[in-house]
C-alpha cells in the first residue's frame, strides 16, 4: 500500500472515530456546537481582506450573516454576492454551502437511520445501539454514501450547466465556475447566485432554469428518500411510508404552488404578466419549486401580489423533505399533522396512511416542531417590525424565509441594520440546526420516565 | 296549579324533549343547523324596515353580517350600530347576542359535561349514555343553570353600569338602556357598542371600563370553570385540571398582553401616548382583556403599531376558555399543545400537568382544532387580500378577529364590499359554531375503528 493511501486511510479512521465519539454522547448538543464552530470558521474566513472585491475587511455583521446563510444553505444575503466578494470570497461561500449541506445530510441521516429501516440499521433500537456502542463502520459508510451521492448529483448538474453557461457567458472559465457554483448551490438548496443581477440574465434559458429546478427538487426530497428511490426506483410498493408521504406531499405542493402562482400572477405586469404563455407556465413552476426551499428567484418576490406572498409564506414554512438540505417544518411533519386531523374527523382511534399506523408519539413530535417553528417566526417578525418600523408583510416573509432556510427575499435583508441581521442570523441557525437537532433529540431520546399520572381531560376547542 | 303555570310547564317539557331528541341523533350537525336557523331568523328581523334608523330595509349583506356577528357574539359590524339601526333594531341585535350566548354556553356545556366530572354526569361514558338514552332532566337542569347563571351575572353588571351611565348620559332612560346593553354585550363577550363614537365617550370613566373588563373576563372563563369556582371558590386543590389550566393561561396571557401593550404603545401619540400614567396602565389592561375575545376597544386598533397588532393577532387566535362565549382555539387547547411540547423537550412519555396525565387523544383533538383554525384564517386572509387589494396586515387582523369571534377591528370590515362581508360572515360562523361542534363531534364520538395497522414512522422535522 503506498504511503499516501495509508495516510488517507488513517485520517479517515480518525474522522470516523471522532464522529462515533460525538454521536455517542449527546448528538444534538454536539451538532449545535459543530455548526456554531463551522459558522465561526467561515465568518473569520470571510472577514479576511482577500475575501472582498475591494480588498478591505467586510463588516462583521455581513460576514457573520453570509457565513450563517451559506452553512445553513439559506441563500439570504445583505450584500450582492457577485459584487461584494472576491473570487476567493465566493469560493469560501461555496465551500460553506458544501460543508453545511454535507453536514446537514449526514447528521439528519443519522437521525433518519434511527427511525427508518432503510439504511442498514434495522430498527430504532438497533440504530441507537449501533451508534452508542460505536459501530463506526455504519456511521462511516453513511458519511461515505452521503458524500458520494452529493458529489455525483452535483457533477451531473454541473455537466449540464457548464456547456450552457459557457455559451451564454461567452467565456469558458466563467461558464465553468458559474456551472459548478450553481450546481452546488442548487443541489444543496442554497439559493446563492453569483450573477450581479440575480438570475435575470439567464431567466429566458429553459435549460438553466430546468436544471436548477431538478437540482433543487432532488436535493429537497432528502437523503433517505433518494437512497430508497435509487434502490427501488418506481416499485412504489417497496417504498417506505416516509418515502410515500414525502413524494405525495411534495408533488401536491408543487402543483398547488404552481397553479396558484399562475392564477394570481398571470396578468400582473410587474411579475410574469408580460411574458409569453410558455414562459408564464415555466416561471410559475420555477417559483413553486423554489418555495420548497430552493430560494432561487427569477421574479422579485416583493413585486408579487400580497396574496402570492402569503401562499409563498405557507409553502416556505412547510419546506422540503426530512434529512434534506431543504428547511421548514418538513413535508412529513405536515403530513403527520394532517393525518391526525383526518383521523379525528373520521373518528378513527389511530391516524394511519398506506396501511401503517402513525404512532401518537410522532404526532407529538410533529406538533412540537411546528410549535417551535411558529414561535421562532413570531418572535423574529416582532423583532424585525420593531427594528425596521415596517408593517407585517415583509418582516413576516423574511422571517419565514430565514426560518425555513429558503432564501427567497422581500428585499428586506438588504435594508436591515446590524441588529436585524443578527436576528435573522439567529433564526437561520435556529431554523436549520435548532429544528433538526430538536427533532433528533426527541426522536433518539433514550431516557423516558416510567411512571404515569392518572388521566385528566381538559376541554378542547 | 294556575293555567299559566301549566302552560309554561308544558312548554318547558316540550323544549326539554326537543333538546333531548336533537342531542340523541347527531348533536354537532343539529347545532350547526340550529345556529344557521337562528342567524336566518335574526337576519330577517333586521331586514324589516322598522329595524333601521331611516325606516328603510337595510342591505341584505349588512343584515346577514350583523345577525351573524350578534348570534356568534363577535361584535364586528360594517355599519355603526348606534346610527344605522332603530331602537327596535338594536333590541333585535341585543336579543341575538343573548340567544347566541346562551346557545353557545348550553351546547358547549353539554360537550364539557362529557369530558369533565363536574356537572353531575360522572364520566365521559355515563355522560354519553345520559344524553343518548334521553335523561332529559339533566339536560334540562343544565339549561336552567346556564340561564340563571347568565341572567344573574348580567344583572349584577347592569346594576353597576346603569347608575353610572345615567350620570354620564344625563338621561335616565338612555342610561338604563345602555347599561343593560353593555352588561349583556360584556358578559357574552359580544363587543357590540351603541355609542356612535364607540367607547370614546366613556373612555375616561374607570367604573365603566373596569365593569366591562370584569364582565368580559368572567364571561370568557367558560361555564364549567364558573360553576366550579362557584362551588369551590379558592380551594385550588379541589379545582379540576381544566379549571387550573384555564385560570393559569388566562392570567398569564392577561399579564403578557397588558405588559407588552404598555411597553409597545407607551409613547405612541396615536394611541395611549398622550394619556396620564394611570390611564396608560388602565388602557393597557383593558386592551389585553379585550384581546381574549371581548372585542371592546377604547383605542382604534388600526392606530396601533404593527408589532402590537401582531401580538393582538396571536392572543386573539388563542381566545378564551372552553364552553365560554369567548372564541378562538381556547386557552386549554393552547395549554395541551404547550404541555405536549414540554413533555417532548423533557423526554417524558406522557404530557402531564398538576399530577394528571393528558391523554394523547386530547393532544390530537387540540392539534386538529388548531389546524382547522389556521386553515380558516389563511383562506379568509387570502380571500380578503384578493377582494380588497390590501397587503397582509389588515386582512389577517380582521380574519383572526372574525375567526376568534373577538370583534376588534382594523377598520377593514366597514370598507368591505358585499363579497368580503360574506367571507367574514362565513368565518364567524365557522370559527364559532364550526370549531365548537367539530371539537364536540371529536370529543363525544362513539364509533371508533377497532383494528390497528402495524406502525410506520415517518421522519419528523
Ligand atoms: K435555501
Ligand atoms: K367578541
Amino acid at each position: 500500500m503506498p504511503q499516501g493511501d495509508a495516510a488517507t486511510s488513517t485520517a479517515w479512521e480518525t474522522i470516523k472515530r471522532a464522529v462515533g465519539r460525538l454521536t455517542r454522547s449527546s448528538p444534538p448538543r454536539m451538532a449545535l456546537l459543530i455548526f456554531a464552530a463551522v459558522i465561526a470558521l467561515f465568518t473569520s474566513l470571510l472577514m479576511m481582506p482577500w475575501s472582498t472585491a475591494t480588498g478591505e475587511s467586510p463588516e462583521f455583521h455581513d460576514a457573520l450573516f453570509v457565513a450563517t446563510s451559506a452553512v445553513s444553505v439559506t441563500g439570504l444575503s445583505p450584500v450582492n454576492t457577485a459584487e461584494h466578494w472576491s473570487l476567493a470570497g465566493q469560493i469560501v461561500i461555496l465551500t460553506g454551502i458544501q460543508v453545511g449541506g454535507l453536514g446537514i445530510l449526514t447528521l439528519a441521516s443519522l437521525v433518519a437511520a434511527s427511525v427508518t429501516h432503510h439504511l442498514g440499521l434495522r430498527t430504532r433500537l438497533v440504530a441507537q445501539e449501533g451508534i452508542s456502542t460505536g459501530k463506526l463502520g455504519e456511521v462511516g459508510s453513511l458519511i461515505k454514501t452521503v458524500v458520494i451521492c452529493s458529489v455525483v448529483a452535483e457533477a451531473v448538474l454541473a455537466l449540464v450547466l457548464i456547456p450552457r453557461l459557457i455559451i451564454i457567458e461567452g467565456d469558458i472559465l466563467r461558464g465553468f465556475w458559474h456551472g459548478i457554483f450553481y450546481a452546488i448551490s442548487a443541489f444543496n438548496n442554497a439559493g446563492f447566485v453569483i450573477h450581479a443581477d440575480g438570475l435575470a440574465g439567464v431567466n429566458h434559458d429553459p435549460i438553466v432554469l430546468w436544471t436548477l429546478m431538478v437540482g433543487v427538487f432532488v436535493g429537497s426530497l432528502g437523503f433517505p428518500v433518494l437512497l430508497l428511490l435509487w434502490r427501488y426506483r418506481w416499485h412504489i410498493k417497496s417504498w417506505s411510508l416516509h418515502t410515500k408521504l414525502t413524494m405525495e406531499i411534495t408533488t401536491l405542493f408543487l402543483v398547488v404552488g404552481a397553479v396558484l402562482y399562475a392564477i394570481l400572477e398571470w396578468n400582473h405586469l410587474d411579475t410574469i404578466g408580460t411574458m409569453t404563455t410558455g414562459e408564464k407556465i415555466q416561471n410559475s413552476i420555477f417559483a413553486s419549486v423554489m418555495m420548497r426551499s430552493g430560494g432561487f428567484s427569477v421574479v422579485e418576490n416583493v413585486m408579487e401580489h400580497s396574496e402570492t406572498m402569503l401562499i409563498t409564506n405557507a409553502l416556505m414554512f412547510v419546506g422540503g423533505g426530512s434529512a434534506s438540505t431543504a428547511g421548514g417544518i418538513k413535508v412529513t411533519t405536515f403530513a403527520v399533522i394532517f393525518l391526525a386531523f383526518l383521523a379525528e374527523a373520521r373518528g378513527h382511534e389511530d391516524s394511519s396512511a398506506h396501511g401503517r399506523t402513525i404512532p401518537a408519539q410522532a404526532v407529538r413530535v410533529g406538533v412540537s416542531v411546528v410549535a417551535m417553528g411558529a414561535t421562532f417566526v413570531l418572535l423574529s417578525t416582532l423583532a424585525l417590525i420593531i427594528i425596521t418600523g415596517e408593517d407585517l408583510e415583509r418582516p413576516l416573509f423574511e422571517s419565514i424565509s430565514a426560518f425555513a432556510t429558503c432564501g427567497l427575499t422581500s428585499g428586506l435583508t438588504e435594508e436591515l441594520p446590524p441588529s436585524g441581521l443578527y436576528v435573522l442570523s439567529a433564526l437561520m441557525f435556529a431554523g436549520r440546526v435548532g429544528i433538526m437537532t430538536f427533532a433528533a433529540a426527541l426522536t433518539i431520546r433514550q431516557s423516558r420516565i416510567r411512571y404515569r399520572y392518572p388521566e385528566g381531560r381538559p376541554i378542547i376547542g
